[in-house]
């Protein structure tokens, strides 16, 4: 038995040292390297694919209150929140997956609670939901640029616990992913946009500021990490300057989250038998 | 030079003859049989990969006007628009895809005109969207069942052609697709259903309903496919009995229809060597 990919990045609780947190480890890679991780992910595709079914039929057959599933993805920029959705989201049914990506809000947004346009977006029953930045960027971004004061958004923590705990009540399960890229892993793969014409799309000046912000951010997600580290909504750290482990790592660790709903295949709700015969009477 | 599958699929203008096209067809199919399948999928998954990347990006680029996609499945019960999605429209990253599945309409949505709920589910710029069913089920199970009166449903083909003439007309190219499935297929994969414990959800008595409407069905069909096969919105009939062609056949149409809006990479919209030299001092 190996031990469950979602034990080994699962972050302890209490108080987050991030520095000691390794962005280039491969914790539970089965493979020897990197060279195995188009394999591993060819096997998890069907095993992804089978469980993300049952949770579409699922809602199918209740679609009131068949259970439903959050990716949350934060990580900073280059941490390959979109290769996660490429590589591991892009493994299961697209019909099945809602994607939200939160850029800084519209002024529609603004004029709501900052939960607002997140309860919107939220997966419906048999749904997998992945968010794209989410929640938690009304305690990173919106605090290290100072767009609100300090006792906003440190009242923000106890919000975000108790949102997310009415959403696992009512049968979310949610997965949040700390994506952990390192400063100097981000600088090179800025270089590398800025190198390529064909990636000049994906590179902002903007980056530059964050990055100059390096610390304030780190210590931003400490904070977050540490005060939102709940049973019902819990962090996984996913080292990610490896990108073949990330996605892997990603994709793993969303196998073994739905294998937990541990469901089945929706009973029939008519008469299978009669049904065949008068199938078989068209035929 | 193969002929392009969008030659070979697309409905010729004119009165339309279902009876006339052959749901068993593989059309323009590249390899011998359909062992050859899955080898031309991963050939093709790359391509298309690439082309809505290019699409996506030019939907960074530019938010307001960059040109969208609209893909608009139909079909009857079994003919696989599901299949398509998954196989297909799957090949994608999901986070530039926008899949709608039209059902019956809610209460809500009744109350609106019938383009309504197929207006808020448009495509944004640098999106591909998928529709499973669409606007063309207001004259097609709207038809079969008598829920509007016939000078209603009738007038839906010009207002229907209107709607989309805009589309095109404000940058959507817009891909049609019948897929067509025969009686003796739909059949088949009916009983399959009922066969199997894993495939009940799929299976709705209400099926069998629709599949004792055939002739209504198909001369529905052949009427919507014959009013509304406009220059710029024009229909594609994808042989829908072997299941490894018509993903196949859907996935190549995709392909070559992203390849006609002939999308090279944004230029950057800053100072590159700048950039380069602000990001190189940070490293």
């Amino acid at each position: 038995m190996t031990t469950p990919i979602s034990d080994l990045l699962r972050l302890p609780a209490g108080p987050v040292d991030l520095s000691a947190l390794d962005p280039r480890a491969t914790h539970g890679f089965p493979g020897k390297d990197k060279s195995d991780q188009p394999k591993l992910m060819a096997e998890l595709a069907p095993v992804l694919d089978d469980r993300q079914e049952r949770l579409f039929a699922a809602g199918r057959a209740d679609p009131e209150s068949a259970p439903r599933v959050l990716m949350i993805l934060q990580g900073m920029d280059t941490s390959g929140k979109g290769g996660v959705i490429r590589h591991a989201v892009g493994l299961m049914d697209p019909q099945g997956v809602r994607i939200t990506g939160f850029k800084a809000p519209t002024e529609e947004e603004r004029s709501h609670d900052f939960l607002w346009r997140i309860e919107r977006a939220l997966p419906s029953p048999g749904q997998v939901g992945i968010f794209d930045r989410s929640q938690y960027e009304d305690v990173l971004v919106v605090r290290v640029e100072q767009l609100v004061d300090e006792a906003e958004w440190r009242s923000r923590y106890d919000r975000i616990n108790e949102f997310e705990a009415r959403l696992a009540e009512q049968g979310t399960l949610i997965i949040k992913c700390f994506l952990n890229v390192s400063y100097a892993k981000q600088g090179e793969r800025l270089m590398e946009r800025l190198d390529n014409p064909d990636k000049y799309w994906k590179y902002n000046p903007g980056d530059l500021v964050a990055r100059s912000r390096w610390a304030d951010y780190q210590a931003a997600y400490a904070d977050a990490l540490a005060n939102c580290n709940t049973e019902v909504a819990p962090w996984y750290v996913i080292p990610a300057d490896r990108k073949w482990y990330r996605n892997w790592a990603a994709a793993q660790l969303l196998a073994e989250q739905l294998e937990r709903l541990n469901l089945g295949w929706p009973p029939a709700d008519f008469d299978v038998a009669e049904q065949k015969r008068l199938l078989a009477a068209t035929m």
